[in-house]
């Protein structure tokens, strides 16, 4: 028998009718046995997430206001699964407790966590599983970051003692002993954990699209699926705005060696989306793309300095100009007598004023010059930048588009280009790369 | 009248034939009046230059031996000069100095120093030109760095009182005192403090060659000669081993807007490769790519580490530890979970293991892979980055090649892009980009 953990996302678990759905994809393989819920999501596209609900709940009881008329909204959301599906479901009972926290000081992580651990609880209910309240087994660190060995060995015991149990996504135990959420999404990582704390065979993502596309489809046209992309690969899409999953959900079961698979909850023969150590289709395999993301809204600045390349540490006093700010980096172009920082642009205006102040005093350049409307791509493939002939066509295909460069930068990884452009370009350049590479 | 500050390297005065085409250069125009000069080179090709026949002297004095013999030899390179000049000059005098200032606790910088002491003031005396010793007024700072500005005021007023003079290239005094010498080829420094001091119109570097070249001669057959480069540019091409000119030559000229000219002393005529601000035949007026230039002998420290983006100030530790092992670097790409640093093979080799170990120690990283065995090439030209298809021509004439890229860097300058590559495809991919640009 595969193990298999599932997580469903928001999507997946909207109302009654989901439910359904995700029940039978359950019970159609022995073998999926750890469940791991969201929150319910829209259920057409001017719904609300339960999610922003009770965000908006919290807001109204932090600020003094009376909370009940919303309240009462959210628990109409599970009161429709609860009756549709027939369940005799106590939800009397948690939201008398979910409003005593609200009149006695509420917490924005814990009422966050309500949709999940409610959710999670009726799909329990329906599927006749256990319930695992994560509370009680995923931790988090002292630093704010999930504290994996401690949450592994903790939940592998909890679970330990059922055949089969579904756990409430996005929520665990922060280190002040209050109920800590990871950021949007989370629920994903909450997945993964779990597939690793089973030692599953297979982690399957189930959301609303059958798998990642090769590219964004509100820049590309009918973009072609990815069938199987390695967790590098994926971090590096990820990264660069092409989002199918929490970003953080790939480390507990890349180094547990879990493939995940992203399944269409509404689709569910489609295969979807593998995600794996290490590709079969890969660049000597014939595929050297994997996919093309980007994401507008950076910045440069550049530095420019005569005999810059003689001071050693200057880039050093640079970066920790840039990092005491709390502003990251993306790329670090240097030249001879100049180096350039690519930065958030959003991080960057809060900070910028500082930011300049410092580099004129303490660095003494010839010249600062700082450049908006950047929009950076990412071309991703293992294996790719091995392969003769790969930044011809990248560059080849841009040149024809009439896409003016910025910025590249490539060897850190073996994997990616990526490429700075104007922003006003952006659309021109990634279809000019996807037709490139896919078409 | 055009204002001449000429500098004649040590091939142009290595005789006394050389010594009668210099004069003929400097008296055909009237301008020509604040000349620097060099120590005897190489009267052929297996000859030895007077500088090196000095630092031999010295170490010989140094070490306790009788340096008599080894002085006696550098002498007979000045008596010949003297003599075919038919000059009375008094090399006695002169070397008896020289022979008191060995017998009483030798100074390096010193000796090096008295080959261009004595070349200038011959040639002095045989233009009838005054003498300037820059020992009075080249002035080294407590960093080691020339002293840029008191140099220019002291040097300036020196001058001002001469209607032609020749200086002394490649010292001054140093913070304590004594001679310091520039590092090798310094005398194109001297040329430039000296145009800059007199405010010439031109600086005149005067060489064995008719100007630089578009490519290493030694690896493209017979590449065409560059008129005209901006002082950016050879900057560039100067850093990645394209070397005219003593790299920190170009500053002082450069912010007085005084051109450079490299001429030939062995083909007068040539009109030579002129060095200005701002290329008149630049990427808009047709010329797009400058010169190409490359440097084997440089290793990339790539470490991997999950989430490393998320850390803000890693790189800036990573590179403080680089910088405090006294290495610098080259060029950092970074990706999403990883980040290189690609420095100078021969300086990390020294510390690598510190550096290593530090990285080991204070960055957690999950691997750290050492690459060794890369080329960089700089394919430079002034504004080519915002000249559309520069990219794709580079790319895919490497790719045509067969050339692998182990890594791109461009962004920080708007006119380079610089390629890593495998050491054993330096001159495949050298004359691909060539071809690409100049055939």
């Amino acid at each position: 028998m595969r193990t298999t953990a599932l997580k469903f996302g928001g999507s997946s678990l909207a109302d009654a009718s989901h439910f359904q759905k995700v029940s039978s994809i359950i019970k159609s393989h022995e073998g999926r046995l750890f469940v791991v819920a969201s929150a319910p999501g829209k259920r057409s596209k001017d719904d609300v997430k339960v999610t922003d609900m009770l965000y908006e709940c919290y807001e109204c009881a932090k600020s003094g206001k009376d909370h009940r008329a919303s309240l009462s909204l959210i628990r109409q959301r599970f009161q429709s699964i609860v009756d549709l599906l027939g369940l005799s479901f106590d939800l009397d009972s948690e939201f008398a407790i979910i409003d005593r926290h609200l009149s006695s000081g509420p917490e924005r992580d814990y009422m966050a966590s309500r949709g999940e651990y409610l959710n999670s609880k009726i799909l329990a209910a329906y599927l006749d599983y256990d319930f695992v309240d994560p509370a009680t087994c995923v931790f988090f660190g002292m630093d704010g970051h999930l504290d994996a060995e401690r949450t592994n060995s903790t939940l592998g015991k909890a679970l330990a003692k059922s055949d089969h149990a579904v756990v409430a996504g996005f929520y665990g135990t922060g280190f002040d002993e209050k109920v800590k959420t990871f950021s949007r999404g989370g629920s994903d990582v909450t997945g993964a954990i779990v597939a690793r704390a089973v030692k599953a065979d297979v982690y399957e993502n189930w959301t609303d699209v059958s798998g990642m596309l090769s590219a964004d489809p509100r820049v590309v046209d009918n973009p072609d699926p990815i069938e199987e992309i390695s967790y590098k690969e994926l971090r590096e899409l990820s990264y660069m705005g092409a989002s199918v999953m929490h970003e953080d959900a790939v480390f507990p079961v890349r180094s547990a060696g879990i493939p995940i698979n992203i399944k269409n909850t509404n689709s569910p023969d489609d295969e979807g989306t593998w995600i794996v150590a290490h590709r079969t289709n890969d660049a000597e395999n014939g595929k050297v793309v994997t996919g093309i993301a980007g994401k507008k809204g950076f910045s440069s600045i550049r530095i420019e300095k005569a005999m810059l390349n003689n001071e050693v540490g200057f880039a050093a006093r640079l970066l920790n100009i840039i990092a005491s700010a709390g502003v990251s980096f993306e790329h670090v172009p240097s030249g001879i007598d100049s180096m350039s920082v690519i930065v958030d642009s959003e991080a960057f205006r809060h900070s910028r004023s500082r930011i300049l102040e410092r580099i004129q005093d303490e660095l003494g350049p010839d010249a600062t010059i700082v450049d908006t409307g950047i929009a950076l791509i990412a071309v991703v493939g293992v294996g790719m930048v091995y392969r003769r002939g790969v930044a011809a066509k990248v560059f080849t295909a841009l040149a024809q588009a009439d896409v003016n460069i910025r910025m590249i930068d490539q060897g850190s990884s073996e994997i990616n280009i990526i490429v700075g452009i104007d922003e006003a370009d952006y659309e021109k350049a990634v279809n000019a790369l996807y037709n490139a590479f896919f078409r």
